[in-house]
Parts: structure tokens; sequence; C-alpha cells
């Protein structure tokens, strides 16, 4: 049975059609124009594949409430033309098979919890750091969408005294986690871009206590048994021991759970599925709009 | 039919017997002594009230992995004597009916979420704000417990430029939302009990402020479709709207739901069940304890 996947995001987009054992057979990626010109080129991909459902990951803003109108609708957002457009509707009505959508960061948290990093687990916390800072829960065993969907990124920190630009470069928020430690952020805090920036650099230092606090705040807010860091800027793994070690100093021994005093370098984790997770996560998600509509 | 809830705080435990109408019958308030002295009392108490099964809602920390050989143990605390000690055990064992435990926060946001200010919803995040602030939190419909359970009250928050202790007063982190915005924190930075603090004091305003930072922080985290602040603190009623404005403040228009966007009042409340909350989620528990056991 072939499945099929989108993951959409802001600068392009991956279709994929995968199996039933999980397997992504081929891919192709497109750049994201305007919805009038992207959306039929996608369905246009999609048509000749065989595919007997199709699952989302997006980008959000997006309502992700199944009763509501504008189910699986971009909503309001800074991407021209993209303001309040239908994402989910016209590929389901055109291709006509069924369909779900999340958010690219839910498509990855459902693939890591069900198939990588916290598999067996009831719970878990996968963040991408890039272009931008997105997060996705599964807690008790199901995808958090809450009253519209979490928007970690966007999460206030605590300034640090030796940063160089400590209101970081939201548009919206100052010093919020992705205005502090996105990609963006580090590029035009040093100048150059983040791949640039060699370890041992203080870039890193900084960087690494922004993302700890973030794990802090994570673990005091709903205590996730696995925090899985993905994205660009988690490719410099040389990262991880330094976010490992100023998240057990600021909890300072208060959260006592073994998994994070005695192994935080198995708690606080990369990827199972590698750069996988979007896209298997989205093909997850075909797999249970299939086995809805069957029922 | 008649339930048993005990109520566990470090300073006073209560007692109650509820019937299936989520009516509470009668309650006894003693005060929390050494484990030896006070679990007999509690159960001598509990013994002839005809119970036929037991909820607790206590402080942390607690074990409440069912699966665990210690399930309803308190685990290391500072408070004298209570390291390590069973205490639901003792009763389940020596009443001989059925027991659930959770957090006292936990059960107040099941009681909430059923009965209260968020009936009808599918999550809530249900904050208390006095001598500590602890934090239950319903997602999905399922209370959240994760590797541990939620601490939300050691969320580090941004220190605000006008506090005259912006370190706070917590023995374990520094600028902590418990150690910046509890009853206490509240006395040794004005040097006088909060309650003596008159309406307009400067107080009140970075109170506000970081509970609106707290808001911000459980939005962006998990997107609950409400928050309920309750505690001693929040009897000052007009840190509402200071906390309302600066909320919206604070997200600046990001979060584009009309429920905090149109109607911020309705979003941040105050509990729907008033102080009953705890006893009344630890009577639901009770009867889930009776439920599940008549399976």
């Amino acid at each position: 049975m072939r499945f099929g996947t989108l993951e959409a995001g802001g600068t392009k987009m991956v279709l994929s059609v995968g199996n039933e054992n999980n397997e992504l057979l081929e891919q192709v990626s497109m750049p994201t124009e305007a919805p009038e010109k992207t959306i039929p080129a996608r369905i246009d991909w999609c048509r000749d594949k065989g595919i007997v459902s199709l699952g989302i990951g997006t980008c959000g803003p997006v309502d992700l409430n199944p009763a509501s109108p504008t189910y699986g609708w971009i909503t309001k957002t800074p991407k021209p033309g993209w303001s309040d457009k239908p994402l989910l509707p016209p590929m389901r009505d055109e291709l006509g098979v069924p369909a779900l959508i999340d958010t690219d960061v839910n498509a990855a948290a459902l693939a890591e919890w069900e198939l990588g990093a916290a598999k067996g687990l009831n719970s878990c916390l996968y963040v991408t750091v890039g272009t931008g800072v997105g997060a996705g829960l599964v807690i008790e065993g199901k995808l958090v969408h809450g009253l519209v969907h979490p928007e970690l990124g966007h999460m206030l920190l605590r300034q640090e005294s030796n940063d160089p630009a400590p209101d970081g470069f939201c548009p919206y928020h100052k010093g919020c986690l992705e205005g502090l430690a996105a990609g963006p952020a580090i590029e035009k805090r040093w100048g150059t871009k983040a791949q640039n920036l060699p370890v041992g650099h203080e870039a890193w230092n900084l960087e690494a206590a922004y993302l700890a606090q973030m794990c802090v705040n994570a673990i005091c807010a709903f205590s996730p048994e696995k925090i899985i860091l993905g994205g660009g800027v988690m490719q410099q793994k040389h990262l991880f021991p330094l976010i490992h070690q100023k998240t057990l100093a600021l909890l300072n021994g208060y959260v006592q759970a073994k998994e994070i005093l005695e192994s935080i370098e198995t708690f606080i984790v990369e990827p199972g599925l590698g750069t996988r997770s979007g896209a298997t996560g989205a093909l997850l998600l075909a797999k249970q709009a299939y086995a809805e509509a069957e029922k």
C-alpha cells in the first residue's frame, strides 16, 4: 500500500511516497511559491503515485481543529500570499483520498515517539532549532494541540549577561527562544553564518545556555520523558554535552529523576530517525487517515 | 456511597468524606506531624466512615508510577521525617479499600476540568500561588505525569528590571517562579506579609509581571485552553486584570486565538470550584479507584 506525505515549509516543500513498513520510497523537494502555483504542482506530483491517503506536516500557523470549517488552512502568516489559505482541503479533494494534517514538528514528535528516540515511552518533546525554533509534543501517548498548537520558540528566556545582543531578533518578542537561539539570531549576533563559527567559540556556549534554559522550563512545565533536539543548528553535535552540563547546573538537583541526574546524555538526545523524523511523521499521519477512513 | 479523600500538605492535612454527586459531606483538618504519628491518626479518622475507596492529593515530591514498588511514597523532601516514606500504601492496606494518589495540584486540575472552570474543554492548567507555586495539568483529556510530575514553580523567569530582589528566594534556583512570586517571596522582598500590601502597591505590578511571564511560557509550551490561578496569593483579585493586560502585552499578538486576543478575562480565570478544587479532585480520584476495582 502506498501513502503520500507532504512536508510543507516556508522555503521548500518535500513530497514522499511511503509504504506500510514506514519506508520512504521516493521523494521530491520543490520551492514554496504562491499557493496558486504551489498547491496544483503538489497535486500533480501525487496524482499518478497510487496513494491511498495523504499526511501533511506543515509549518504554522495552521488550523488543526478537525471540527473547524477551516481545518487544514494556513492562518495569519507573514509569508506573502499564504495568509488564510487552504492547504489540506484542495489536496484531499482533488486527489480523492483521506488526509490528516498536523504541524511539521508534531509530525516529527509523533515519528520519534512511535519509531525513534522516544519509542516505548509515554511522552517526548521534539524541538527543531534551525531557521526558526519549533516544538512538537507527545504527552501521555497523545500529540498535544490544545488551544492552537505549542509555539515553544516564543517562550521567554532570561537574557544571559554575556550576550552581546540580549534582546534577540524576534519581531514580536524581546528575548524569546527563537529570537535568541535560532540560526538567523546566531548569524546576526556574530556577523557570520552559524556554520562558520568554530567549535569553542563563545557563540556555542551562549547557544547551549539558552537551549538549556528551554530544557529546564520544559522539564518544569510538563515533565517529558525524553527531549529530542533536531534541526540545522543541532548538526553542531558538540552542543549536546554543553546543553547537558548547563541543564544539570540550572536544575541544581531539584528534579529527582535518575533519567536526568544519572544519564542526561540519554535524556536530551539527537533524533533517532536523523533527518527523516518529519517525513516519517507525515507518513504515520497518512496511515492514520487511511485507517480512520476504513473504519 | 461514601468516598474518602485526603489532601496532604506540608503543614496540614485535610480529610473529607464525599458522595457520588461530588458533594463533600464532612471534613476535618489536622496538622502534619511525623509520619509515624500522622498516618495512623488519618487512618483512625477514616475507619468508621464507611468509605468504599480513598483518593489522595498530596504535596510533592511523590512517586506516581503505578508500576513502581514505591507507588504512593513521598520521595526526597526537606520536610523532616518524610523523605522516602509511604503515604498511600499504609492507608490503603489498613482501611482495606482501593486507593489512588496524585499531586494536590493535579487533583485540583482534574476537578476544575471535570466540574469547574475548564468543564467541557480538552485541556487546562491549574496553578496555585501560595506558600509555594505548583501546577497541575490536563492535556487532551488526561492528567499529565510524565517523567516525574510538572514542577512549574521552578520554571526560570526573566528577572524584572525594577525588582528589588531579582534573584528571588528559592534555595535551589536563582530567579525561578516560586522564588520570585510565592507568598514568602513577596513577604521577604517587601518586609511585610503579602496581605498587608495595599492595592496599587508596586509589589502587585511586579507579582502580575512574573505571573504573566509564566502564563506566556505555558501558552507557548503546551497551548492550554484555560489557565486557572488559585491559592492564597490569588485571593488578591485585583491581580487578575493586571495579569491579563501584561500577558497580552508580552504575547504581542503572536498567538492568534480569539480566546486569548478577544476574551483573556475568560481565559485566565479564578478556580470555578473556589477553594474546593483540591478536595473535589481527591474525591474524583477516589471514585476512579472504586470504579477500577469494580471492573
